[in-house]
């Protein structure tokens, strides 16, 4: 059994998180984090959902929380993964990473951790959208540029920023497939006179609206045909599910920096 | 037998709609025009298309164009259309008005024409997309404030505009059955930081590539469900075939001017 | 302010009508029923889904639950809706109905008692799905045969039953559109050779998988377009909300037997 | 540049291969064949889609047509097909075939004159479902059992049989990513009673309609999210083109049986 920790497990993603480890076979919940002077901090971890005392307090002292486990599931902020990262290094512990907004330094030192410690990263972690992403590369490097490449995404009306990170990471996979930049490729506005199409580039689309949790489709429309490669997210626990699975991957494998494309073999 | 003229007959739509003219029940093709000093004044309507004759012989002069037919078919300029309409409110003869691009002033002579005679105009003429309008605007009349209204359109690579004129019809559709002004509520772009969604608000989205002939969907997506109304052209025949039966519903009406809907039945 | 009874309040779609009734504008939560002998009777209707106490025990009689509100909602059995229908045409109590499963002589009996009583009946009570089906009835009056009329529906893994009785609702509502009968002109089943499809047919498909809450598409597939329109559910709760909606629209209206396209103004 | 041949080239087929064999760079077209004694014999091949003529006769002599090109693209009949491949063993001809119906005797001699030659075999030509296959199988071989499989298909109102041999072919697919045998697995009908979907299961859903030229797609639908792979036909010109691709690929390649996903590289 894989005991896990869970890092902020008292916020919205942590007890889904703790609620997905107490329901998935093959690990156990063994720990969780709170700041300091938070109200949870002391109760124990699987109070946080209402489920039976597993007999672990939750700790607000980074180390302990990564000494306490096998592997931490962190979906925190960028300075609290990179604390985690180094206590980890030190011993050895499998780190699981859903936080967004790191930036470079950040990615830089879990680099240099991950030669201490196994490291899965990922912006988003649903086992979908990472074979959507690796889908969309293959894609893109078998079609030519006469199948134009077009992203839409649907989120709800309570998003505030477009087009989505997964639909930006979608383009990047789609660049990479072809060898071009995103940023150089992208179509992100149209609107009025826009003549037509240019050979090559990378189109998006965005449809704000309801509670839609978030669809992504990539196309590619051809001279006679289209493919078109959709996911449809109906509820935020596969990120919880795609990290209890990365960490068991990791149980297996060495040392490493990693992404959902290893976890799910398709590299 | 309604006997059908067709204006333009030899360019793309005009030759598309003599190709229909022969082969609809009902009708027969009696008249056909182009420009003065076209190569094909003076040839058989019918030879556009290569068909046998049918002993009416192409000709310049618009007078004789709407003095040879009950019913004149007309996706020309704006210049040709008010001529047209001026000739036929003169002989009581129908028109049928696909012509895009007209101003205001264009419209009041129509408007004045129609005293004299029966016209049916519309930017669209296609069933499909007069019928999608019209439910447009019904839900949108029917639904509250907290369904988000988004209009989705995909166009062919070589399309110069966006949104297309039909997906700002379905906005306009949609803004009506709220009562509400288009220009004001629309969101014509969405990049960056956007903030939530805004109650009230029309969205548009844009997708460019392919080949596609034109596919428009409008979602209303509230709490706990979306309901989305979509039209897919997959043939530009739509076009002549939403005009002969304009032409053949104006038969048995009185003079006025009229739209789509009311050829439809969706007034 | 509507005073709102639950019959049946301790179950699944009874907790969700509860959570409903305390959460909407307009109405108050006043009574709760149970069968005889449930361990819920006595308690606090708001305490099924753990609210503040509204002052109000959950009744095992019927009799008592009809007279201590304005409007019964009733999600139960046959049998027991009737008797709701009865004891609310001897007080003129307003019911909304959503009870599956009525017999001939049921939807009989509850005609009778719309003579007393305000009475919304529907098989499927989202405003959604209710408005798709005017939607189609309307558009298959519209076009004609030659428009190929084709309903695709989607379901979780564990439904039981194909097509789903909204698909069935859906398929009634265009041969209702097209003056024929449903029980002629459905073709459910497509498998080996099957010949041309023939004219006037109205086809159905059915996809089972995951934990899709009910996603319905009714196609009109002509000659060069086709027009689609779409219900997706993500929320059971569009059922209870669609029934506080005909709750506070009956009472504005005369005893009768209503169905949700009276209350959505679609008749 | 590679001297094409097109076996019957005066069909409806044979004349879409002639006009993408002019319009594509890099081969030319060298060759076509009839059946004896059929009108076109002996004209020249250009001349059946009314284009200049290229200089080479069409003949009915199938030896002839094997002689006279770099390589054949034969969709036309078993019995041709069979008889085509064994003059293109003797010769080392390339051999393109898209004929459908071939029996397992068919294949094996297929096989066994591929010591001798290069050819290439699909059902399907199209770049876009081939790429589907290869997509849907690695999908399938990826995700568990706990994301169902449900395969839907829409073609025009003139279609015979259902499922379509491509939704078939997809089917193969899925199963053969899954490692079971899709006989066993396929539900082919739902109707009824059906009860709960079973684990393993791969569904389908069949769509008849309209002038839809072929729409498939395939869904994995798991636990909070869906997959979807699509791909749409809007011309059978991508047929043609496929079968050209698949030459010029050859050209580079030792003896052997290919097929599309080798030609894109997606074995």
């Amino acid at each position: 059994m894989l005991r896990i920790g869970i890092a902020g497990c008292g916020g919205r993603m942590g007890r889904m998180l703790v609620r997905h480890t107490l329901d998935t076979p093959g690990v156990v919940l063994a720990a969780g984090s709170e700041r300091s002077g938070g109200d949870l901090v002391g109760a124990d971890v699987a109070s946080v959902v209402g489920a039976e005392p597993v007999g672990a307090a939750i700790t607000d002292d980074p180390a302990a929380l990564v000494a306490g486990c096998d592997a931490v599931i962190d979906f925190t902020t960028p300075a609290a993964t990179v604390a985690h990262a180094d206590l980890a290094a030190a011993r050895g512990t499998i780190l699981v990473v859903g936080t967004t907004g790191l930036g470079a330094s950040d990615l830089t030192r879990l680099s240099e951790a991950a030669s201490g410690a196994r490291i899965v990263r990922a912006p988003n972690m649903s086992v979908g959208v990472n074979l959507l992403m690796a889908l969309t590369r293959k894609v893109a490097a078998t079609l030519g540029e006469d199948y134009d490449i077009e992203i839409l995404e649907h989120h709800h009306r309570h998003k505030v920023d477009a087009p989505s990170g997964t639909a930006l990471g979608l383009g990047e996979a789609a660049a990479a497939g072809r060898g071009v930049d995103l940023d150089a490729a992208a179509d992100r506005v149209r609107d009025g006179h826009t003549g037509a199409r240019e050979d090559g580039r990378i189109g998006f689309a965005v449809l704000r609206g309801g509670d839609v949790v978030g669809d992504h489709t990539v196309m590619f429309a051809g001279p006679g045909e289209r493919i078109e490669l959709t996911h449809k997210a109906s509820d935020r626990a596969i990120y919880a599910r795609g990290a209890l699975r990365a960490a068991l991957w990791a149980a297996e494998r060495p040392n490493g920096l990693y992404g959902m494309a290893d976890v799910l073999g398709l590299g």
